[in-house]
C-alpha cells in the first residue's frame, strides 16, 4: 500500500501510478537556482516541494539519486528585458569581481539558507560551468542529426523543423504553429530563422566574460542546454521525474524534451512535475518583478513588507499547508496563522513525549497513519498530512487532560506517527524547543519549578507565583495541571 | 607598522617582507581536499593555518581573492602503492556509486566540517572536474613549447629536457640529475621517458569511469594540472601566494611550477608557503599510513586512539598553538591541555566584560596590541600571540579581583585587542557559553541567582547553599565575589 504513489504527471495532465524504470532506483532531477543573487521566497518553494518528495520516497524505500543543477553561466533568458544579455556577466563586471566570486558568494549563501530550511541536500550538485565539454557534445549531436543550424558562430535549435516530425509544446500545451504564425522576428535576433529557436551555444561578445573554446568559435552554453545534458549525464538517457517550477514549463522545459529528443530520439523522463507560484497581491513573486522578500529578509524581518521575522520553520510550515500544485499567497496574516499552526504542533509534540499510557485506546492511532500516507500517496497531498496531524494533536492534549485514553503500544505507534511524519517526512525540525544544546535550559527550568513547588508544599503561594511571573517575564510559560505542572516556550 | 608581514618563502627559504603585485587585492591558492573520504586532523592544519592567514591580511587591509580547489578527478599520484590507479573511480566501483554523488557527499561533509572549525569559506572553490577544457589548454600550450609527449594517448611532462633549461627541484631542493642517475625504471611506466615525468592527460582505461574526450582521446587530466590551470584562471598568470602542506612540496608543487614555466615562461607564485604536518607517534598522519583521526570522530569521541571528545574549537586551537612550520604531535595529553587553554581564554573573555574600568591604568595594554601584531607579522606567529593573550588574562583576572587597575579607554582597547586577536584574526569562537541563542539560559541563571540573593539577604543560608549545589550539578558554577557574585559555565 505505501508503494502506491501517484504523481499528477504535467505531461498526460492527470495523477499516475509511479512506477520507477529502474526499481528500487529512482532518478529525479530538479531545475536548481541560478546564483546571481539571494534566494527569495518564491525559489523556496520548488526546494522544498521536492525535498519533501525526496524524503517520502527514501522512506517508503527507493533509492533514490537527486540531482538539483546550479546554474552559474548566464544565460540567454532574461525574464524582463529581453536583450538577451548574460545576467552573471552583467552583475560581475558592476562589481568588478570574477563570475565565479559571484557565483561563489551566492551558492554558499543559497546553501546556507537551504539548511536553515532543513532542505536535505541533493546527491548531486552538478554546476553548468562544470560540464561545457558535455554540452558541446549534446549540441553536436542535435546539429547532426539535422535539428541545429549555426549562424553567425552560434547555433539555434531549429523549432519548426524539429516541430515538423514531432510535438514541440506538447507540456505546455501551446500550439506552435498558431504561434509561429503570430509572431513577428524580434530586433536583435536576425541571427535565428524563427522567433521561436533558441539558443544551444552562443558566440561571446567581446566583453563577454565566461567563455570557452569550441568549434565554432569562443562562446557559452545557451541556459536550456544545461538542464537536459546534466540529468541524463547522471540519471541516464531515460529517468523518472523531472521536477521544477510551473514558471519553467514554457520555454525551458519545452526545450529540454526538444534538445533530449532531437539527440537521442528519445524523450528522457517520465514523470514530469511542476509546482505553483507564490504570488503576493495576487502577482507571482520574482526577483523580475521586483516584489520579492529574500529569505534572509524574513528571518530576521527586515523588509518593509513584514510586520515580524519568521522563522525558518514558519516558512517550511507556510508553504507545506498547501498542495504544490496550488498558488501559495504571501501575507503577513497567512504567515503568523503557520507560526501558531508550527508551534501548536511542536506543542503536541513535547506533550507527546510526556503523555503516560493506559490499559485501553479511546482513539484510533492505525487510522491515523492510514490517512497520512493516503494523503502522501496522493500526489504528496501535505496540507492533508498537517490536517490529520492537527486531529490528533487535539487527542494528545485529551489525553494530556484525561479526557482519552492511549494503549502502550498506541502510544509507541502515535510516536512513529509523528516521527515519520511531521520530522522524517514533512521535515520540520523542533527549532530551539527541541535542540539537544539546550539541555541545561531544561535542566534550568526543571530546578526553578522543583523550588517552586518546594514553596508550593510550604504553603508559600506569594513565593510561588512569584517564580511564575518571573519565568513568564523571560518567555517560559507554566502550565499547573492535576498531577503537578507543565512548561513551554513561548 | 601594522602592514609589514614578512613570510617565509619556501622558494628562498627565508622571511620575506610580503609585497602584493597589485596591492590592495592580494590573490592567494592553496591545495584543497580531495574529496574521496572524511577530513581527518591532518587536513585541518593547512585549511586553519590559511584561514588565519586570509584573515590576517583582511585585517590589514587587504582585498584578497582566495581560491581553495576541490580534487574530484582521481589522480594518478598515490600515496603508497604507487599503482597510478584513479583513487576516486575505486571507490565509486567498490560502492557502485556515480562518481560525482561519492564526491557529493564528501564535500558536503568537508563544508560542514570546516563550518565546526570556523574556517571561512574561500571566494572560490573551483572543482577540477569543472575544468577539463582549461586544462586540456595548457596541455597544448605545453606541448607546442617542447616540454611534453604523447604516448600512447597520454602527454606526458618531459621533465629531463625542462631541466636543461629550467631548475626543475628548486622548490624542494632536490638536485634531478642526481636522482635520475639513482633512479631505475618502474615496472608499467614504460610509456615515459623517464621515471620523473608525470602525466599531464592519461588515457582512460576501459574501466575507468571519469572521462572526457580530448583530440588524444578519452582521457582525464592529470593531478598535478589541475591546480596550475585554476590558480591561474582565477588570480592571473602571476600571482601573491600559493599555500599547501609541505608534503605536497615534492613532487606536486615542483610539477605546478614545472607546468606554469613550461605553458607561459613564467613563474606563477611570488610567496610560497607551507604548513608542517601533525604527527602521531612521530609519523606524518595520513589516510594512506592508516594511522589518520577523522574531525567527526575527534569530535564525538568514537575513536579507540581517543580518552575523550574535543571540540572544534579545541582542535583550532591546539593547531595555532604551533607555528605553521613547526610538527605538532598528536596525543589526548596535548588536547586535553589545548582544550583547558581555549576554555582559560574563554573565560577570561567573559571576565573583561563583566569589568569595572578606574581613573588609571597599572598596566600597558598598547603594549599587549603591538606585540600581539609583531607575532603576526613575523610569519604568522600564533603561539606567540596566544602566549601575549595569555599574559593578559592573568592581568583580567588580577583586575577583577581589584589587584591591577585599567582606565575606561585602556579597558575599550583591551576589549578590541581580544575581539581582533581572538575572534577576527585567530578565529575562536565562544561556543555554548557565548552564543546569543543563549539568551534564556543567562536569564534563567539571573534569576536562580536573584532567588538566592534574596535567601543570603534573609539568613536562610541552608537554602543559598542549595542553590548553589544544585546548579553546579547541572553545570553551572556559581562564585561568590566581594561586590556580589558571578558564574560560569562548566
Amino acid at each position: 500500500m505505501q508503494r502506491s504513489l501517484y504523481l499528477y504527471n504535467t505531461l498526460t495532465r492527470k495523477k499516475e501510478l509511479f512506477e520507477p524504470l529502474h526499481a528500487p532506483f529512482v532518478g529525479m532531477y530538479v531545475c536548481g537556482p541560478t546564483v546571481y543573487s539571494d534566494t527569495h521566497l518564491g525559489h523556496s518553494r520548488p526546494n522544498i516541494t521536492f525535498d519533501v518528495l525526496f524524503r517520502y520516497l527514501r522512506h517508503i524505500g527507493y533509492k533514490v539519486r537527486y540531482v538539483r543543477n546550479i546554474t552559474d553561466v548566464g544565460h540567454l533568458e532574461n525574464e524582463v528585458d529581453g536583450t538577451g544579455e548574460d545576467r552573471i556577466g552583467k552583475k560581475a563586471r558592476l562589481e568588478r569581481l570574477e563570475p565565479m566570486e559571484v557565483v561563489q558568494y551566492y551558492v554558499n549563501r543559497f546553501r546556507q539558507n537551504m539548511a536553515q530550511l532543513n532542505v536535505l541536500p541533493p546527491s548531486i550538485e552538478p554546476q553548468a560551468s562544470g560540464h561545457i565539454i558535455e554540452q558541446q557534445q549534446m549540441v553536436e549531436k542535435i546539429l547532426s542529426n539535422g535539428f541545429a543550424y549555426e549562424s553567425n558562430g552560434s547555433i539555434y535549435f531549429n523549432v519548426e523543423k524539429y516541430n515538423k516530425s514531432h510535438n514541440y509544446g506538447k507540456l505546455s500545451g501551446r500550439v506552435i504553429d498558431e504561434l509561429l504564425e503570430n509572431t513577428r522576428v524580434l530586433d536583435g535576433q536576425e541571427e535565428k530563422k524563427s522567433s521561436f529557436d533558441f539558443a544551444l551555444w552562443k558566440k561571446a561578445s567581446p566583453e563577454h566574460i565566461m567563455r570557452w573554446p569550441s568549434k565554432w568559435g569562443e562562446g557559452f552554453p545557451g541556459w536550456h542546454l544545461e538542464c537536459s545534458v546534466m540529468s541524463t549525464k547522471y540519471l541516464g538517457e531515460q529517468f523518472d521525474i523531472h521536477g521544477g517550477g510551473m514558471d519553467l514549463m514554457f520555454p525551458h522545459h519545452e526545450c529540454e524534451i526538444a534538445q533530449n529528443v532531437a539527440s537521442t530520439g528519445k524523450e528522457a523522463v517520465r514523470y514530469w512535475l511542476h509546482n505553483n507560484m507564490i504570488t503576493i497581491n495576487g502577482q507571482k513573486m520574482a526577483r523580475s518583478l521586483g516584489n520579492f522578500i529574500t529569505l534572509d529578509d524574513l528571518f530576521s524581518g527586515q523588509n518593509k513588507l513584514l510586520v515580524q521575522a519568521y522563522s525558518p520553520m514558519t516558512i517550511r510550515f507556510f508553504i507545506l499547508q498547501a498542495q504544490y500544485r496550488s498558488t501559495v499567497d504571501f501575507s503577513n496574516e497567512a504567515l503568523q496563522a503557520a507560526e501558531k499552526g508550527f508551534q501548536r504542533m511542536m506543542n503536541a509534540v513535547q506533550t507527546l513525549h510526556k503523555l503516560k499510557h493506559s490499559e485501553t485506546s479511546t482513539i484510533d492511532v492505525k487510522a491515523l497513519q492510514n490517512k497520512c500516507y493516503e494523503a502522501m500517496n496522493d500526489d504528496i497531498n501535505t496540507p492533508v498530512v498537517i490536517a490529520n496531524l492537527f486531529d490528533s494533536v487535539r487527542w494528545i492534549n485529551s489525553i494530556a487532560e484525561g479526557n482519552e485514553s492511549i494503549s502502550a503500544s498506541d502510544l509507541d505507534l502515535l510516536k512513529e506517527v509523528y516521527q515519520t511524519f511531521v520530522f522524517d517526512i514533512l521535515g520540520l525540525t523542533g527549532e530551539i524547543n527541541l535542540q539537544p544544546g539546550n539541555k541545561l535550559v531544561g535542566d534550568l527550568i526543571s530546578m526553578v519549578l522543583t523550588m517552586r513547588m518546594d514553596a508550593k508544599t510550604n504553603k508559600d503561594f506569594k513565593a510561588s507565583d512569584r517564580i511564575r511571573d518571573e519565568l513568564l517575564k523571560i518567555g517560559v510559560v507554566v502550565k499547573d495541571k492535576k498531577d503537578g505542572f507543565d512548561w513551554e516556550i513561548k
